[in-house]
Formats: C-alpha cells, sequence, structure tokens
C-alpha cells in the first residue's frame, strides 16, 4: 500500500516530468495496480503493490470514468474543482494560515497540478477498455480551487456530448440512468438525483456522482464529491487493503457522513 | 437607478421568461441602459433608468468582454463561478443557515440561473460591437456554487481560442497585453498578473481579471472577481449613479479592500 | 426518555417561571430521572422517565461537579460558554444566516438563559451529595456565546478555592489528580492534561474536562468542551437509552472524533 | 510611536518577568506614554515616544476602567476573552493553519497571557486616579479563547459591585448611564445597550462597550469587543499619532464597519 504518487503514473518518464525528480523505483511500476476499487478491483486482490489516488484524481476519475467507459462524451473535458484547506496537508504555508485562507476562494497550480497526468492516464484507459479508442487522446483542462473549509472536494466536470451517443442519451434522466447502471454494486459510489453537497459525505467514504445535460447547450456536466480525507486518502487506502487482504471490502469504514 | 434585474433584459419576452411573471413596464425597456459603467459610461451619463447589473453577470462580463470584443474566443463559453453566502440575499433559507452553509460546498440552480440571460445578451453584444459577429450566437453554460464564506464571487471561465486570433495570441502573456490594454483606462478592473483572490477585493470596488493560455491544450481561461457587495450591488450602484450626476466616478468609493 | 426540558426541573413552578406556560405533565416529575450517567447511573437502570440534559448544561455539570461534591470550592460560580451554531437548532433566525454568524461572536441570553435553572439544581444537588451543604445555595452567573463555527461547546468556569480545600489542593496537579481519581471509570470523561479543544471532541460523545488553578489569584477554574449534537445532545441520549435497556453504556457511540 | 510591547510596562523588572529578557532601553521608559487617547490624550500630544497598547489589553481596559475609575466594582476581576485567529499575527503555526483553527474553540496562555500586567497596571492606575485607591490591588484573572474568525475580540468581564457603589448603581440601566457619561466624548468608544457583536466593528476604530448588572447575583459584566487590527492595533496607532501630532484625532479612519 503506497499513499506517495510514485506509483500512480505507469510511465516513469511523465512522473519525472511531474515530479522533477528520478523515479526511486521504476522497476516496481509494472506490479504496480492503480488503487481505485472501482476500476481494479480483481487486480488490487493480492497485489504486490497498491498506488492509493490522489483526492482531486478519486473524485474527477469516479465522476467522468463512466462518460468515457460508455462512449458518452468526446474528447475535450474541462474539470474545475473545489477543495477544503486540509488537501493541502498540514504543512505551515501563508496560504493555509487561518488569516489568509478563511473568507477567500482562488484557483491555483494554473500551470498543472500533479493531479492532471493520473487522471488523464485513468480516464483515457477507461475509454480504451469501453471500446471508445477515440479518447484515447483526451484534451483535458484541470483547475483546482481552494475554498474555505476543512474538509470536501467537488469536481464540476464539463464535457461535450458524443455526437453518437446524443441519439442514445440526450437528457439527464438518460445519463443518471447510465451511471446509476454502471455503478449499481458499488458500495462507496452513489449516483444522486440532486446536485451533491461535500458536506453529505463529511467524515463517510462515499463518493457522490451527479450526471445531467445542460440542456440548453447540450453540454454533459457531471458534478461529484467526496471526503478529501477518506475516500479522498485514509479510507480509500483501508478500501484497498481490505481488498487486497480479502477481508470485506467495507470494513471498518464509515456509512454514513457526520451532520451537520 | 434601478437594482432589481426589471430593466437588466432588453428583451421583455426574455424577461418573462426567466422571471415568471409579466413585465412590469416593458414601455421604460427602451430608455433602460444597462449599468455597466465599463461598457455603456457615454449612455449612462444622462441616462433616464439605469439598471444595474447581477453581481455573478458583473464578474462574468468584466471577464469575457475583452476577449469577445477583440475576438479571441469562440462561441463555446463556460463559466464556474463560486459565491459566498451574501450572495443569496438576507432571506432565510435552510440553504443559508450557518450550520448548514458551513463547511459545504454545491451547486445549485443547474437548469439555468437568472444571470445567464444577462451575461448572454452582453457577451454577444460586445461580440457584435467589437466586429466579431460570429460570436452573435453563444453557447454558454455558467454554473454558479455555493461556498463557505460571506462575500466575494469568483469565476473561472473557459472558452476556445479563435482559430484565427490563435495567429495573435496564443500564449499568457500575449491575452494578459490585450487585456491590459483594453482595461488600461478604468478605475475599477484591474487585470492582475496572478491568480486574484477574492479576499483582495473585500470591500472594494474592484474587480480584478487575470487572463491565460492553458498551454497543453490551446484553451482560453479567465478568471474574475470581485465583492458580491460592492462591485457586485451597492458600489457599482453608486459608481453608476456618480456618472449619472455628472459627479466624478470614484467619489466615494472604497479604494483599498480590508485585509486579511 | 425526553429530549424536551420539561422534566429536567424537579420543581414545577421553576419550570414554569423560566419556560413561560404551565408544566404540561407535573404529576410525572417524581418519576423523572435527570439523565446524566456519570451522576444517576443507577436510577436511569429502569427508570420510567428520563429526561436528556441541555447542552450547555451538560457542558457546565461535568466540569464542575467534582468540584463541588469534593468541597474544593466556593459558593461563587461564573460560566462564561461558548457554542457553535447547531446549538440553537434548525430553525431559520437571522442570526443563525451565515452572513451574520460568521466572522462574529456575541453574549446572548444575558437575562437569563434557560438552562442556568437546570446547571444550579445539579450543581447543589451534587455539594449536597457530598456532604458539602454550604454550597446548597450557589450564586452563578452562566453567560453563554455564539461563535462561529457548527459544533462544539467550551465552558470556562471560575470559582474561588475553598478556603479549607486550599489546604489540601492548591496546585492545578492537585485539583487534576482529584478530577482523574472522580472520573477514573467514566467511559466518557476525560480529565486532561492541556487545554482541551472542542476540535477534540467532534463527532465522538466525549467530554473532557481540564481543572486549574491560577496561581496568581488561587482561583480554581475549569475547561470543560464537548460536541453539543453528541454528548449534549443526541448521543448522551443513546448512552442514557443504552444503561435504560440493560445494554452496555458504550453501545453504538463513537468513541473516536473526526479530525480534523 | 512604538507598536511593540516595550514600553507599555513601567516597570522594567515587570517586563523582565513576563518578556524573558532584559529590557532594551529602560532609561526611555519615564518618558514614554501609554497610548490609549482614552485615558492619556493630553500626555500623546506631544510625547517623545507612545507605546501603543495590545490588542487584548485594549478591549479589556476600555470596558473596565470606568467601573474603576468611579468605583462601581471590587478588587475581583474575570476577564474571559474570545479573539480572532488574525490576533496571534502571521507567522506560521500549526495553531494557526486552517484545518486546525476552523471549527475549534479553545483556551490558551493559562499560566499568564502577557496582556494580563499591562492591564493591570492600567486598571490599577485608573482606579487610583479616581480616587479608589482600594483597588490599587486587583485579582484579576484572565483567560483568553481562539475562536474560528479572522478579525475581532470580544472580552467578557466580571466582577462584583462596590457595596458602596451598590446604594448608587444597582441596575442596569444605572451602570450604562454612568458609562455613557464616562465615555459621552470620545469618538471612538460607544457605549452600546445591546450585547454587542465584534462584527459591528469589523474594519472599524470603534470599541462597543456594554456594562450591566446581572440581578440574580449582583454581579457586574461588562462585555467590550473591538476589531483587533483596528482599534487593538494600526487604527489606534494613527489615532495616536493623529493626536501626538496635532491632527484632528479621527483623521484617516473608518468610521463605519464593513457588514455583514
Amino acid at each position: 500500500m503506497d499513499l506517495s504518487a510514485d506509483f500512480r503514473l505507469r510511465d516513469a518518464s511523465l512522473y519525472e516530468e511531474w515530479y522533477k525528480h528520478t523515479h526511486p523505483a521504476p522497476g516496481l511500476l509494472e506490479t504496480a495496480v492503480y488503487g481505485l476499487c472501482e476500476r481494479y478491483r480483481a487486480s488490487i486482490e493480492g497485489a504486490l503493490l497498491v498506488a492509493n489516488p490522489g483526492c482531486y484524481a478519486t473524485a474527477a476519475i469516479l465522476g467522468l470514468i463512466p462518460a468515457l467507459a460508455m462512449g458518452i462524451i468526446g474528447p475535450d473535458v474541462i474539470i474545475d474543482a473545489k477543495s477544503g484547506v486540509s488537501g493541502a496537508g498540514r504543512s505551515l504555508t501563508l496560504g493555509t494560515h487561518y488569516a489568509e485562507a478563511n473568507e477567500d476562494v482562488s484557483a491555483y497550480s494554473l500551470s498543472g497540478h500533479r493531479h492532471l497526468p493520473e487522471i488523464t492516464q485513468e480516464l483515457e484507459a477507461a475509454a480504451l477498455a469501453g471500446g471508445h479508442p477515440v479518447n484515447q487522446s483526451l484534451r483535458i483542462t484541470f483547475i483546482p480551487h481552494l475554498i474555505p473549509m476543512t474538509r470536501g472536494i467537488l469536481a464540476t466536470c464539463y464535457a461535450d456530448l458524443d455526437q453518437d451517443a446524443m441519439q442514445r442519451v440526450s437528457t439527464t434522466a438518460g445519463v443518471r440512468s447510465l451511471y446509476e447502471e454502471y455503478y449499481a454494486d458499488e458500495p462507496f459510489v452513489q449516483v444522486v438525483d440532486q446536485p451533491p453537497h461535500t458536506k453529505w459525505t463529511y467524515g463517510s467514504n462515499q463518493c457522490l456522482v451527479y450526471p445531467m445535460v445542460d440542456m440548453r447547450t447540450r453540454r454533459f456536466l457531471v458534478i461529484s464529491c467526496l471526503d478529501n480525507l477518506v475516500k479522498g486518502a485514509a479510507g480509500q487506502a483501508i478500501q484497498n487493503a481490505n481488498r487486497l487482504y480479502g477481508i470485506p471490502e467495507a470494513s471498518g469504514l464509515p456509512a454514513v457522513p457526520l451532520y451537520p
């Protein structure tokens, strides 16, 4: 179980480009499994090395993989994400000082956030695995924002409906139905029927996903949210560890959020 | 000086579609000027009726009009906006109760926020006035979010660079330079060279605008922010009233924010 | 199990004075037990009616009863309490509107908060039961404050050390040792050795208690805190219900807080 | 104009006891004036050295000096103060990290906060100057608390009514009337007739003072609040500098708070 970013990217040179140092153990990359049970459950069981996903990456990927795996959207994707301050970790910076972060919102990492290659890798893989190779080369813009709260990530993702798919699904009810089917058996992903609130995941291992179609523009949107310290970090690691050791996947994981 | 939404939209039928009631005084629509000094300064002077813009609309329009007036972007526009709770007014709803709004973020008005037609009208007019009629018919998705702070709006706007424009401007430095020129004489719009924070506008009448190009995708972005209760409401009304009565435009308006 | 205030006060006339209406069922008062396991565990088992304590009352009483039961302090007591906004309930008032409660602190209920008679009743009873009848008539000032957070109550309580007790205990180490002994077997009260934070109880059923002596003035202080929605409300109700039905007292109650 | 604590205490040895280092310039102490216009206006005019008061000290002293100068209270004083995080300055500590300070309240500096000797010095001096030497030796407990907001200090102060004074003033109306008279000519202290909110001072140089009598216990209370970065720091320094240089005292100082 690795909680760092070292084994998330399959390609060591991509790692070196984004993390600005030589990969510490490229030989292990082949044995590493990306620790997203919703995609790689079978491979995680008994894996030698599990790379726990980033918090933003988990929210964005769980929101978008059904659309890519089912060929609903085209390759242009915008991810506008909002995170609480604990996502920045515990190290002390002026930006995380209470008096600076309180009553403030701003975008950051505009030249490229490190979770972008991870998101791209997994979304492209999902498109390919789903039989939609046209989306093997996505054009993703990912803009994270810091907002004044302790926990929670909400990702608002925008894409164009695929022209062909538009015949099949062109309404919110249509895409929601596909998503519900896709995630029907997942214990920790819920497709919801109203815009989700991060507060509804506070302290729980749930990821809430809300797909919709903007009828004026025929644009596809999906809003996903989770608690960055649970499903976005420690909770997901436990979920992976449970699976790895053959324990029931939900063992020890909080089912309900702390509300309000 | 009208602070309501009644005279913002030139088209009474559009008003009735969005506001769900008969227009109270369609006869006055012709005399009304949209109260954005940065666009209609000359007409506001001595106008019979000035319609003060909405708070989201002010942020989005000031962020995007240079790009449309100068033909930098194409017709596909996404506006992802984040607002503090005072934007919802003082009326009591469960959503603005402290225990609900605190430690939470969510999107709302997904079937269409009332500021959308106002934004569309003004952006299309700017494109036409700038000699770029191709953008007379924009395809805008506008998604507002509520975040846990009292004041402030930040709009993150995404568009594709226009193919022709890309010859002229394809870098952040390039678009920023065009924006700086466009807003050179404005007392209350500042083009900034780093991602702006709403906190930098707290209590002031400033709108901060940060245009950039995402080099990986050649996508154009502009982030704009302001204090929704000042430049987004009362401050802008004073600015308009000053202009209306021939008083210096900045009279009585706070120049510096309260920080932190 | 009653969560209202109707059966907390033994004296129906006191109830009518504070709650401004006739007591709904004075005949039941005799069968009611004040639902504080730390004081009435034995009586709660099999009780006909358990009156769940108020949130402020729980914090103040758990902080002060050891001092009164052991005769450490005199009859002059000041309780300065700070509560998050959820303590005011879910009803909509201007004071709980986000834009009003955020970035604000104020005292309220200065003419007398309804938890005062409950606190007085229980502290005087503890003094009497402990063999210190001198404190049967306390002189308590209780001032609640609203602070900008969702959950949590912290009570800072001030009293004079009893002259006689001062021979026995005149230091922080001394009073802490007495408190530790007093609460040694309690599953949900912890005597801590540094000033407690409400955040350390977030979502848990714990009450943290920190007694000390201000050496400059020989004044006794005790700071206690808890989550007003758990130990201050629903959690304590479950604790009482467990005891009432002979289930292990800690069943179903969260042991650890959600942090940060 | 000195913003540090070096010249606030008249007694160099007291300074060394509290600040744990040798006084840097004891020779200047005699020329230093404590920079509280409300007490030392005449001496500040033309002073060689003005020591700007601490933020907590300003709130507590302005709340309590009328009571001491007019002999209303006895020598036992408790000051329970609540401060926003900017009071701790801009240096980076775990305690001021957003994720730690948010949704939390705690007491700190329990072994003695550095503003205590300054408060004691000024309150005793006020008692003496007012002809009430009995209070030359006060017994003050001062407990500061950190609460989750950026700006603002609220001090809730408790004391016993002086036995003699009780003949003259034993009601809230009575003490308020005395306070109103005491501060009648002050531009930056307002005696208010309801419990003040720090939000009412946000960004302004005002200190709001609310004296009252708790009729149940005949205890005197005074609640005072201010913006720690304005009246508690830079604003008060400007007020002093104005006075020092013979400029109208309120020049350049914000009269109204930013609300909400």
